[in-house]
């Protein structure tokens, strides 16, 4: 039987819809999915119900962060209200926080490739699950910026590894496997013209080198251990800059290989707290850098907003 | 001048102190120490009269484990009373957790070897500048075991990496490097002894396989990604089991291979949450996960009161 004009609109739509899709191929015939680290299951909770609206995720390593994020989110899309309360949806684990207002979700996700990596593997299949379609994920962070003014805002160009190339290593079964780092271009676009929109601070659009290690993996000579000299740490850190690196965060590889795999439009927008070039600490003072912090969230709520034609 | 009998006892004593060894010369000049993670500063805080006499700490993954371990440590030491709060000495940040009881410190690491290499990096410089002497660290975790009853607790003989190889890789400014990850042998037998001394629950010695992922990494087939078979997946498990790996988890090899090289004495004490041989999922209740998890506390807090004479 031939489709009605309006069903096969639906279809169309349909058609158009971009689901999550996950790389496993077991995921859709298990019973129950246990999401340990969430502590969220299929089978006491309706993902569905609870999810099955969500198009924006923001996800950023400290708990507190998104916690104060949600409730930015409510109020600039005017979905708070006095006493309105925004309770942490993984309550019974202390592994990670997420919460929800609308279309939006705000997880954390821990410091390093390791715990993004957890976080990520349970977040895109509750999303699965609950049939999310046309899901834009964006990782808010902080960063050690490499000739930029502190505070400066970059948007991740290309996620690169140690070596500067566009690629993550990943150990499965004894194997080492290399997967590419893909980050969507065109939301790269968006968000800088969300920035131009603002004028707030200064913004770029640059390359970020994720590493495994905040003192040695990123040259610094304030750690525990340290087998280099001074002259050794600029030499890096140049021929960083030279390739087009930007900033140095720990999880921007492994976010945008996962996303790319499973069909999410992601982007990484990480201010810089302080500049390599100049010093390892971060003594900024704690009410300058609390405002540094802000600045992704400012930028991409700005997106969100605009992307729901409310800016 | 000769010394007087007393005082060369004293520096007789002195001279068998075991201080902590940074292998990074620039630490000692620098005029201040941010200790940017724990929100703690050498020009803001005192740590010779904070931390001084430590002699034990404990760390952990879950920020509330290791804030219940601090409350279970003063009870068991006799250093508790109504009303007794224990603050979290990290107060400022929500990045990691600390608390202290007498000669006892317990700090949070969160997931994965980044995670726990940031805390490490700090608590051996706070440990450093502290002149603390004759430090006993322990990691207290949760794990995944190879052919174990789930709620084994398995003491570290060995971290290995997923290659069953005692090393660990890390890049230091783009370069690889290889370090081996020495625990203490001695102090896998006095643990081990503890234990016996309990006999409330079962205890392997073996080897603790560390890995940078938690699905993909250790052969899970429940990921949101996955590419390989059941089959696959027990091939390798079989063959860690071969090589001596008892259980797997995610910063052991780091801990090793840090604490070994700034001459702390060093163990790891983990539980294992289920037997990967039988699956994958963590479905256990929440009462029993509990419990388990309690034991590598109530096995390090025995050590503990034998070391302090009070078991």
């Amino acid at each position: 039987m031939a489709a009605t004009g309006t069903e096969a609109k639906d279809l169309e739509n349909h058609h158009n819809d971009c689901f999550i899709q996950l790389p496993n191929p077991n995921i859709a015939t298990m019973k129950e999915d246990v999401l340990y680290h969430f502590n969220l299951s299929t089978s006491t909770h309706d993902f569905p119900a609870m999810f099955g609206d969500v198009k924006f995720v923001c996800v950023g390593g400290s708990p507190s962060r998104m916690s104060a994020f949600i409730r930015y989110v409510a109020a600039e899309l005017g979905l708070d209200h006095p006493g309105k309360e925004y309770p942490n949806i993984c309550v019974g684990t202390d592994r990670y926080v997420m919460y929800k207002v609308g279309p939006v979700l705000s997880v954390s996700h821990g410091m390093g490739i390791p715990s993004i990596g957890i976080m990520l593997h349970e977040l895109i299949k509750m999303l699965y699950h609950a049939r999310c379609t046309n899901i834009t994920i964006i990782r808010i962070g902080t960063s050690g910026g490499i000739g930029l003014e502190p505070g400066s805002v970059v948007i991740t160009q290309q996620a690169v590894n140690e070596c500067f190339k566009p690629q993550v290593e990943q150990i499965v079964l004894g194997q080492r496997v290399f997967r590419s780092t893909n980050l969507d271009a065109q939301l790269v676009k968006e968000l800088m013209q969300c920035s131009s929109d603002l004028n707030e601070f200064p913004t770029v659009v640059g390359n970020t080198m994720c590493t495994l290690d905040f003192y040695e993996g990123q040259g610094r000579l304030d750690g525990a251990i340290c087998s280099y000299t001074e002259k050794d740490k600029q030499a890096y850190l140049q021929a960083a800059h030279a390739a087009g690196v930007r900033n140095i965060e720990m999880e921007s590889s492994l976010f945008a290989t996962m996303c790319s795999a499973c069909g999410l439009k992601a982007a990484v927008v990480c201010v810089t707290l302080l500049d390599r070039l100049q010093g390892d600490q971060i003594d900024t003072p704690h009410d300058v850098l609390v405002e540094y912090q802000q600045r992704p969230q400012r930028l991409v709520v700005h997106f969100i907003k605009k992307s729901l034609g409310k800016a």
